[in-house]
């Protein structure tokens, strides 16, 4: 019934977000004597979507992206060594361990006898590639994709690609705008899998969801037993 | 006798390392007051080639590591309106026109129809992605496969994807330690087509290029002629 399952990785196999929080805070923390914490992330934000175009997602462009929004908020007053500050912020990111969400590894490995699994990620291309080695499950999976965005043409260049039929495909992910939404648009299936900590950029609405059939689950020690169920309707 | 044809992108589609050797030349005249130009693009070097292991290549990395060198050889005294420029500089980059090179689009566009083509390039997905839409050449190729490092190994995991025997592969491009030995390595053929500008961590020795068996041409539009002969012997 299904030939393809595809999982997002960022915060669906593990844990990222939270350090992208945790350097916010240290931009914060840095600039704190020029602005209220609140009013920098937001910033910080725009900047970022503002820079996506021209830079993409992953942790060189949010370097980038921090460095800019500091020499912003501080009105060029920040110092060389502040912003040497920041280079070290996006460099401790790149070294970070990689750390599985719960039910990943189990769910991962039962999953593999049975289906054909894969990765499709966005974001930079040698920092998924690094955490996919790190993660250890780099064995279980038959092929990472990376994207420069997750929009129904990317996924439908994928299946093409794997001559996969939209039908017999499964996406699985924690944003709505990324993993669930485009799949569902050319007629797979996804299953959204929230995750507490979500970038603003990737948020959609209620009632955008609400439009939208897909399935949602709480962790993903849950997707084995879904799936009996589902093959056996 | 050919089943598959593989180019590098940067350098031997388009134009590329002269954009670099642009930029480098405008950090050294920011800093020109700090020390010698010539030092100014060697320490730079060094900073890159420092930062691969974290970073990777592209355009991204580049204005992170013009960043962290500025840094130093201003012993921190560089200003934050100096580091916007530099940011600039990068953004300048990433926003320039696509030059193929000359012979490219007859070659590629003849090729097209007796062979399938791709793109096997390392850098930045989004930039490299970016300039195979801007080239105009995006549909005579199949498929672009981005890597993080051309090694011996990411090559035989290419073929392995698209099913090509070594022997019937053949690559095309002007990095001897990226584009031809590690392809020799693995049992498949290889065009050099030096670029008048070589980025100093491509290059390789003439002794170490020597012991080695690979076809040289001075340009792309020589293609289509030397595989019909190659194809006649």
């Amino acid at each position: 019934m299904i030939d393809l399952i595809a999982f997002d990785a960022d915060d669906t196999l593990w844990e990222n977000e939270n350090y992208y929080k945790e350097a916010e805070q240290k931009l914060a923390g840095l600039l704190v004597e020029y602005h209220a914490r609140e009013f920098i992330v937001e910033e910080l934000l725009k900047t970022e979507i503002r820079n996506i175009a021209a830079y993409g997602y992953g942790i060189k462009s949010f370097t980038l992206s921090m460095i800019e929004t500091a020499i912003e908020l501080t009105g060029g007053k920040i110092t060389a060594a502040q912003i040497q500050k920041i280079i070290g912020f996006g460099k401790e990111m790149i070294a970070t361990d990689v750390v599985l969400l719960d039910g990943v590894w189990e769910t991962i490995q039962a999953l593999s006898s049975s289906h054909t699994l894969i990765i499709i990620t966005k974001g930079d291309l040698l920092d998924q590639e690094r955490k996919v080695a790190r993660s250890g499950l780099g064995d279980y999976f038959k092929s990472v994709e990376v994207v420069s965005e997750k929009t129904s043409e990317s996924y439908a260049r994928i299946l093409a690609k794997y001559d996969i039929a939209p039908k017999l495909f499964l996406m699985i992910g924690n944003s709505l705008k990324s993993d669930v939404l485009p799949v569902i648009a050319i007629g797979g299936a996804a299953i959204h899998i929230p995750n507490s900590t979500t970038w603003a950029h990737e948020a959609v609405s209620e009632e955008e969801s609400r439009k939208n059939n897909y399935y949602e689950l709480d962790h993903l020690g849950q997707l084995p037993e879904f799936l009996n169920k589902l093959s056996e309707r």
